[in-house]
């Protein structure tokens, strides 16, 4: 048997979070977004959950071309577009709508001589990226008029919708870069292109907690997966767990006070305490950042992790758990747990954690 | 294509690597340990690399079938021992070597009732794991000659040495626990079975720094892979990176002073720059917790990743980097910048950085 740490994914709570993200987008179609191997969850089981989305989203071309061949036939689309020439055949095959954040992605399309389509529906779905202050993709308004008409030249390219991405969507006010200043040079853009594009300019965040952003398609990413997008608690908007990571108890140790626990002798015991090792390290994508007191559930019942975070375990407080044993139940995150009290105790998020489950973690679909 | 990420294998520094570790042991023979798919760097490559070693060592059972499966003659432990009952008929058929470290995995082996062995060399070879104070798995002194009896009584056992785990081989002189401790209580139980065990009880730090333990069997892990097991610097002893993790600038931005960049808008540009965005997110393995700082190579110069760290991008400043455009080669860690120095900036160790490498990161092997 592999070691007794296994991520149990949740088929129902994945789909009910999609109808949780269709009711909080309104009229507006649902991108599910599956990149990073669907946040941990699997392509697989992703794919499953997701049957109803209006379309789904990734960044991993070869991703991309593996759900078309497991039968997808809904948009599709790569968020951070192509990255090389090569990638071209693949995305007009398999018909994958692309973003266009960049000129050098315009020059390959250019250079690249695509075949004019016989049909309208086969041309390439091209999502044009607006950088309204992320900094990250994109052309900024001033750049906007230029770089989409040397796409619309081209007959083999379709260009769907305008899109953009939110810096602050947890934040809305932030002083540096409010939420509304976002939609202000979007809405530039979009007027500088005759206001006729469809646009998409909603996460997760701002799809939850800016009700006033309007667009014809939300990118739900996070909140699929049960992972809230902000500081409040992904149970205030109705979301559930997507996974459930879980272990065992490999072992107990007695410790008298004054003793101490794991690398660096970091916490030292202040009672006669029981210590339970759980299979479970950073190396399975725990984070090593986890702080003494960071929850975690043994037969249930919530207590803390103590000490240093090793590579394949980790030290979990057992004093006053009377039944913890050698192969109890332990909980790290999902059911129980949620895994943003997990993320907040590791200075980090709960995307972060999702992402990191580790391939030597056992998948278990929970149907 | 894949993503232009890439994770590049350096066989002959792991090769080169394990020539030093076995310089720094002496005379005693070296355990490889290649637990967490070997430090990230694949099963396979290590497997490799490593054939010299006297003994593969790691906690994944089915790693540990896989290896005997490939061909691996010599030995070849789990270092936490076996999990479960079903896990014996494995670790005999395969010849495994197992740790021992508590009385729940000595009524496993008693309730299996394991075959006598037909010769002496089929008996399972245990490990006895004495807890030297690390208080994470094996038998406290006291508690080792009732361990000892227990194993010894069964014909199908046979007990080869005695293991322990050093919390501070980084600190010698540790207040709490200094390492001179923990030899003292580990030589207590030796000396209790009789002084005539064979012992284990150098990790990398102890072989690199400690160099007054002496034993009989070295484990070394981070050094092979060209990792510090503490704050010097890892080609202070002469190791080499054996991961190089590269990608891609996807696009350039240009950048006023006063504005800022990403999740959170963390990073304010003070004068007017170039900003390259890199295909290198948290979901690849690279740390969410890099500060603004953390150094990157952009076509081979060094400079500084600015901004919180997305999912699929990190951003790095280019601004007097002249040459750097879109497909200009970057190095997050490797040959040309010790992962040490980018864990160090991320507030951790690099042994999580390469345990990260997320599976989308594409393998490439450096014959």
């Amino acid at each position: 048997m592999p070691r007794p740490i296994t991520a149990t994914i949740h088929l129902s709570a994945l789909k009910h979070n999609y109808a949780i993200a269709k009711k909080f987008s309104g009229s507006a179609k649902v991108w599910a977004v599956v990149k990073a191997n669907a946040y941990g969850h699997g392509l697989a089981p992703a794919l499953r959950a997701f049957a109803d989305a209006d379309g789904l989203a990734l960044v991993e071309v070869d991703g991309a071309v593996k759900i078309r061949e497991s039968g997808w036939q809904k948009p599709l689309m790569l968020l951070e577009g192509f990255f090389h020439a090569s990638d071209l055949a693949l995305v007009q095959q398999h018909r994958i709508d692309v973003a266009v954040h960049c000129h050098e992605q315009i020059d390959l399309l250019e250079q690249a001589h695509l075949t004019p389509p016989v049909e309208a529906g086969h041309r390439i779905n091209v999502h044009l990226k607006v950088n309204s202050g992320m900094n990250r993709l994109g052309f900024k308004p001033a750049e906007i008029t230029r770089a989409y008409q040397r796409l619309v030249a081209m007959q083999s390219i379709h260009v769907v919708d305008l899109m953009m991405h939110f810096a602050n969507a947890d934040d809305e006010f932030n002083p540096v870069l409010p939420v509304a200043e976002q939609i202000r040079r979007f809405n530039e853009a979009h007027r500088l292109l005759g206001n006729t594009l469809e646009t998409s300019l909603a996460n997760s965040a701002a799809t939850l907690l800016n009700r006033a952003v309007k667009n014809d398609w939300v990118r739900a990413g996070i909140m699929l997966y049960g992972g809230s997008p902000s500081r409040a608690a992904a149970a205030d908007f109705g979301l559930l767990p997507g996974m459930t990571l879980a272990s065992e108890l490999i072992a107990i140790q007695s410790l008298e006070a004054g003793e101490s626990i794991g690398y660096g002798s970091r916490f030292i015991a202040t009672r006669a305490m029981r210590i339970g090792v759980v299979a479970c390290g950073y190396a399975d994508g725990y984070p090593r950042h986890a702080m003494d007191g960071t929850p975690v559930l043994v037969n249930g019942v919530r207590t803390r992790m103590v000490g240093r975070v090793s590579m394949d375990m980790i030290t979990v407080d057992v004093t006053d758990i009377a039944d913890a044993k050698v192969g109890s139940a332990v909980t790290l995150w999902g059911r129980g747990l949620p895994v943003d009290d997990v993320a907040q105790a590791s200075d980090t998020i709960g995307y972060e954690l999702m992402c990191a489950i580790a391939q030597r973690v056992q998948i278990i679909v929970d149907e």
